[in-house]
């Protein structure tokens, strides 16, 4: 079928396009792959590459790789640019693909990026599985263990969930996700709303855009009890104060999804499509993060590409309220101040720390901070100096920044930098709990294992490094993410068995909270990293 | 450049997508044009198709034109149903296009439909242009004119908005604009927000999307004050009720744009792509109503595809709230009811009326009509049985409901068919005036000229049609929409040459609202459709 441009005369541009990005084709021979390669080197890209830079490779945390700049570029450069990753950058991928599975990318990203199809609520709805009835759920838990010192386990490369038992450090089961689950999430305390059985019911979102629905009281065999699927490529999700929604995030394509919780029947499709903070038009504006409000009946969705930080209100889903608050791009991950009515989220690629008031669902402030803020989970304690603070890590530099976030009781410090604290490198996640003196970072993002492999602790008094700790030492195994017990007695760190990935050889390294020293490991995991311990994650206070 | 399909394996979809629109090629011969024949055709599909059926022609008011349907209808056969039209859908076009013209459209809408381009804030912005500094506004009006009582008149195929002095019937002067005015809105009373000067300035939306301000104090040669464009594509504006916003809706891009009334320059942008009531995506998702609530700070936006009703808060333009209601497709346009409080749309493929609540923000109840409900500007009055009413025409059956509209006073007749009455024809408009006895419907959408030229007028008492008025009897031209003078003594209505357009042929005939007699003509006007009272408008109460 002949495929034509639209022709601008018809509607008045005969000038001025040239500025607006309307390209001329290209001319050189025209780089080429099998339907098989093709094929291939689109998976690869989708399941390593797409994360940073975009399906439609218009770039977000990573470069635009749209074929105009990519042609300029070559395919030898694009090849080494793949095989060792860049400064301060890019990953290596020289230890995951081989050279002629890198050679393929590099042609790929040449070539004119597919668009992935859409989906409607209907398909969504045929994914939509009942594992356990309703009617089975138990009243009790069926076992005898204590459920709310569970840790819920990503086991990123096995597409499972592991559930370990915090007190006896044993791996209660696996439970089947699908494809690299990226956070899970469960019901949490709130200040208006009131769920039943709160901790009790985790949810899963995977990379795939599955979602699963785990039951903590059911027999380990059985505690995945839901399912459905809400996008071809996702990365959040998070419940109602009140447990009767489940809201997930898209990236492709880009919406958010509220299902039913109950059954995770899909009821609700928001697009999240939209203008940027430049006022251009964005097709691919990805969820990149869903928190619920804890003292309101709202859900926080940050759009990544677009800047714009919604707060939707779920009490009415039929005459759905949404505030869109212009922040920065791009947002990336977050985590609520003690009182629960501030989110504080990382627009990384702005190096800023986006602050919203969800009591007046407005922008609150926007504080400078270093190379691309990543939080993770972040981290909330009380400052000799400062009053109440919030910290983050960085992806792009080995720095904590540390800021006041009491806007109340210290309207001085609030929304300011009070002090930050030099790593050896930079990283992924910081942690710390109420009851600890200590607060935990990774240094997942530097490129040498020594430092990869160690994680650091600093003193909240003295605001000093008192401790580098060594998880692993093992070629190819990585350290990342700190999770407190539900006393605070102990931190749990992963160690991610990158290369080896299909293999039960990752573990988690428990280290005793106040002595620092190591107390056990936990085996037999595969590719474990994020993890969420029950008791923890039903308040938002750390 | 090699074209390629996402591959669905790389999302796990190997199976279950026959359902979803993924279509394999067309192996017959395909259609084609040369570049010029194309370009050409895509022109006349845009002004004279893309309102009904879309630029990317998945339909609306009109069928999908989308090629894997057009193809199986064949070129003759889509040849003829151009020419000709079709039984209670599309007019007929042999009087407008050569038959060649028509053969190469037919030949079109069997090529696959291209995608237009999208547009930033900065585009919008380079079209924005000051015909009048700010300091040189008058504070008082230039001319010796009862400039409350100017009708608007929209000059559609001219490019030009003609102000008419309703008490000497002169035409003060013919306005600049752009092609195909659509609607002309002016700054209106509000119960929260008070607006300067109320009447005073004029804001006109085209077709190609650009937007010019009135000002009705100026000189008649300098009432263009500022100008921009804010889409390729637009139907409808509105002016906030403080007067410092005016509101437009693109057609494509699916958008609404809020600038500065003061000086036009675009503010903020909106996408309104999104899912439809299936909870289908709906990339061409037209803003194809906009109005301002005369009781709180809002504006509401219909989006017609997706069955949305917005209500838009312009309180906070940088923490916006929208509150989306699910209502019905296709949205088209609406009016709201004597309190000021409820705003009442056709959803004209669904044969409903949507009424929202804007005080509460959400949808307060679908009322089945007849074919197409369309009705313009509307008609409020009070019925000796049902209390206050609301009615429209419809473009499909020759008939005015009439629906109780006071759920406060009368909740029994609230929202109920009051009762109908019919017409020869069916039609596009409906008008009333609070001192007249009677309600006015044109029939503009019958295929026979002698209706197509008459207006009919029924009782308010009795229900019944005591006229029917032929205005024109002058082949090629139709009557259509009536407007009544300040003080509602006089009915205006207008006389287009359609077939004649490029010439001052049409006229406007006015009318005694009491004796319905004709009392004059207004001649050396082009193509006028529709026209704004500045006294009337200024409130929404008739």
């Amino acid at each position: 079928m002949k495929k034509v441009k639209y022709s601008l005369s018809v509607l008045g541009l005969a000038i001025g396009m040239a500025a607006s990005g309307v390209s001329m084709s290209v001319s050189a021979a025209e780089p080429t792959l099998s339907e098989a390669d093709f094929e291939k080197a689109q998976l690869h890209y989708f399941q390593r590459c797409a994360g940073c830079h975009g399906v439609l490779r218009k770039g977000a945390t990573g470069k635009n790789l749209e074929p105009k700049n990519m042609l300029k570029k070559g395919q030898k450069r694009l090849e080494k640019i793949i095989a060792l990753g860049t400064e301060g950058g890019m990953n290596n991928f020289d230890d995951l693909f081989t050279k002629q599975e890198i050679a393929n990318l590099a042609t790929f990203i040449q070539m004119k990026p597919p668009v992935p199809p859409e989906m409607s609520l209907e398909q969504m709805r045929s994914h939509t599985k009942e594992y356990v009835a309703l009617k089975d759920y138990p009243t009790k838990p069926l076992h005898g263990l204590n459920w709310k010192n569970f840790f819920v386990v990503i086991e990123r490369d096995a597409g499972k969930a592991a559930i370990v038992d915090g007190d006896t450090k044993k791996i209660v089961t696996h439970i089947d996700t699908g494809y690299a689950v990226h956070v899970i999430k469960g019901t949490e305390h709130h200040k208006k709303d009131h769920a039943k059985d709160v901790g009790r019911f985790w949810y899963t979102i995977g990379r795939d855009g599955k979602v699963n629905k785990i039951d903590l009281w059911q027999k380990p065999e059985k505690m995945l009890v839901a399912e459905t699927k809400m996008a071809y490529d996702a990365r959040d999700i998070a419940v109602s104060g009140d447990g009767k929604y489940v809201i997930a995030g898209g990236y492709w394509p880009a919406h958010f999804v509220i299902m039913d919780a109950e059954t995770l029947n899909p009821l609700k499709v928001v697009s999240t499509r939209g203008y940027n903070t430049k006022g251009e038009f964005i097709n691919e504006a990805r969820v990149a993060a869903i928190y619920t409000a804890p003292n309101e009946s709202a859900f926080i969705v940050a759009v990544k590409e677009t800047g714009k930080m919604l707060q939707v209100d779920y009490s009415d889903l039929d005459n759905l309220t949404i505030t869109a608050m212009e922040s920065a791009e791009f947002l990336h991950d977050g985590f609520f101040d003690p009182s629960g009515r501030y989110f504080q989220i990382a627009a990384n690629a702005s190096n800023k720390m986006v602050v919203v008031d969800t009591k007046d669902a407005k922008l609150e402030m926007m504080i400078d901070v270093d190379s691309l803020p990543h939080p993770g989970p972040g981290a909330n304690w009380t400052d000799k100096e400062c009053g109440p603070v919030g910290a983050t890590t960085h992806l792009g530099v080995g720095l904590v920044s540390v800021w006041g976030n009491d806007p109340i009781n210290h309207p001085d410090q609030a929304w300011k930098l009070c002090y930050e604290v030099e790593t050896d490198g930079a990283g992924v996640f910081i942690r710390t709990h109420p009851t600890s003196d200590y607060v935990w970072a990774d240094q997942l993002k530097h490129p040498e294992p020594e430092v990869q492999q160690s994680v650091q602790v600093f003193d909240k008094k003295t605001r000093e490094i008192v401790k580098t700790i060594r998880v692993t030492e093992e070629e190819g195994k990585a350290a990342l993410h700190m999770e407190f017990s539900a006393d605070g007695s102990e931190v749990w760190v992963s160690v991610w068995n990158r290369t080896d990935n299909s293999n039960p050889t990752g573990e988690i390294v428990v280290y005793d909270a106040k002595t620092l020293k190591e107390k056990a490991r936990i085996k037999g995991l595969t590719t474990p990293t994020g993890k969420f311990n029950v008791s923890n994650r039903i308040n938002h206070k750390t």
